[in-house]
């Protein structure tokens, strides 16, 4: 069994763990057969390849323990999402895993394979949450009501847009960390409105109104600084023609929505480069999910 | 100059001081002409005639005001809103007056009317606040993401609904009082998500999975207190088929969701009566605003 699972953005703007968004590319590819030992083999970005270190793995070992068959699986990963970039790089590897499986033993059940991997992401992150997997798995853009039971809205958004992934590392363990217990109601209220806001502009198509409604006040100031380049990365991109750009998930990855993507994303790396960090920028649309 | 008003339904379960509704029905009727005195007179529900207490004439005034007109007006108002109710009552007055005298000097300009709106409702509640008044003046279900500048996103909504107005006083003052300054973080992730989901069922028409989204974490768990009755009223209704039931602004006017919408009713008004509290319940559309 062949699955390939692409980049995700979570929060995407106002949505702080809620909204989540699936990219086309880059993707991992995960391949799987049944077998009785255990062996996991890794190509691309190097990720460990010990089969309860590897996030595919373990998510795939919670699948057969759930179904209840004892097995053990050979898996070949081709990792395309660079670890630790905040494009949900482990959110990939652990669906592709729990998914990989999950077709070989002809299960459908959507809960089933999030359970599985949540404990795959889980090794990675510490903490599990499925606004990476969820968007990966569904595809478009999707609303994560909730994870159990599963409730979640999707919009098929039409829209291009340019992310820039530079040479830094942010903690996903410390951007959760720094985030406080409590929050301004004023700013609950902001974010709602924004988020309910955006929801209807893509449902709509106007990508431009979805630019601008893409600020948050739940988790940003918060993070500010542990991405003390933003405010720069920013202007630049808005000087540019973006018309609106943010943080994919807890960063590094900068994404940005505008007419001219190239220009835009070329802006961005200068101003990395001003800052002296190192950065590549991709193009994607909105995908449709693993395959 | 005649303008009528319809009430209106703030916050609409999760979109605390973002969301609103406009009804078609009961409405504020009122007729204004130039003159040189100032004169209020009111008919139906009582309000004072008191020129500078008055909502109507104190928005009225504000526009003129605002014009650089120097003149009085005679003012007839239908009071057709129960005050205090819940359903926006001084929110339409408010908009009434000033719609109805920017009407009269053709002015257009919709922040204009909603300033002077604005300073009617702020003699009523203490605090200006456009979730009323907003939705009274657009028709439909509006998210309004900011006051100044005016951004309003619009759904023309069609649903029907069921309004329980019961005898019993709610202060909005208090109502505001009793929120706390900080809220959880976890508590505004599930609003945002709410909310975000109910704009997009509302927008795809699933009227039962909006009634199924009416529920609330900023405000709700504060303001119980001030409604001891809402869980059993909410469960009167979900037991007679309501697909969900929440407060209309700060209350005390109930609103809820289903389809036999006459059976709803009565159940919430029995529920209501076993309280000791009467009771009365009306079926309304969705309305276009103030005319």
């Amino acid at each position: 069994m062949r699955v390939s699972v692409p980049a995700t953005i979570a929060n995407f703007g106002p949505g702080f763990d809620v909204f989540g968004l699936c990219l086309e590319k880059p993707r991992d590819f995960i391949r799987v057969k049944l077998s009785d030992e255990i062996e996991v083999k890794v190509e691309g970005y190097k990720v460990p390849e010990e089969p309860d270190k590897n996030v595919a793995s373990v998510s795939a070992l919670s699948l057969l323990r759930q179904a209840g068959v004892e097995s053990g699986f050979k898996m070949k990963i081709k990792k395309g999402i660079r670890p630790k970039s905040g494009l949900g790089s482990s959110g990939a590897s652990a669906l592709g895993g729990a998914l990989a499986v999950a077709r070989l033993l002809d299960i459908d059940d959507k809960e089933i394979i999030l359970r599985a991997a949540l404990e795959g992401e889980k090794v990675a992150s510490g903490s599990p949450h499925g606004d990476n997997i969820v968007p990966a798995l569904f595809g478009g853009f999707v609303v994560l009501k909730s994870l159990f039971p599963l409730e979640v809205f999707k919009i098929d958004a039409k829209l291009k847009l340019v992310v820039i992934l530079p040479e830094v590392e942010v903690s996903t363990k410390r951007a959760r960390e720094v985030l406080p217990k409590h929050v301004p109601l004023s700013d609950a209220v902001r974010n709602l409105a924004l988020a309910s806001s955006l929801v209807l502009a893509l449902e709509n198509g106007d990508i431009e109104e979805v630019g601008k409604l893409l600020d948050d006040y739940l988790a940003m100031p918060y993070r500010k600084p542990l991405i003390p380049w933003f405010d720069k990365i920013r202007k630049a991109a808005l000087e540019n023609g973006a018309y609106g750009v943010s943080i994919s998930g807890s960063g590094p990855a900068v994404f940005a929505l505008g007419e001219n993507l190239d220009e835009i994303g070329r802006a961005i790396v200068g101003a990395f480069e001003e800052e002296r960090i190192n950065a590549e920028y991709f193009i994607s649309k909105v995908g449709g999910g693993a395959e």
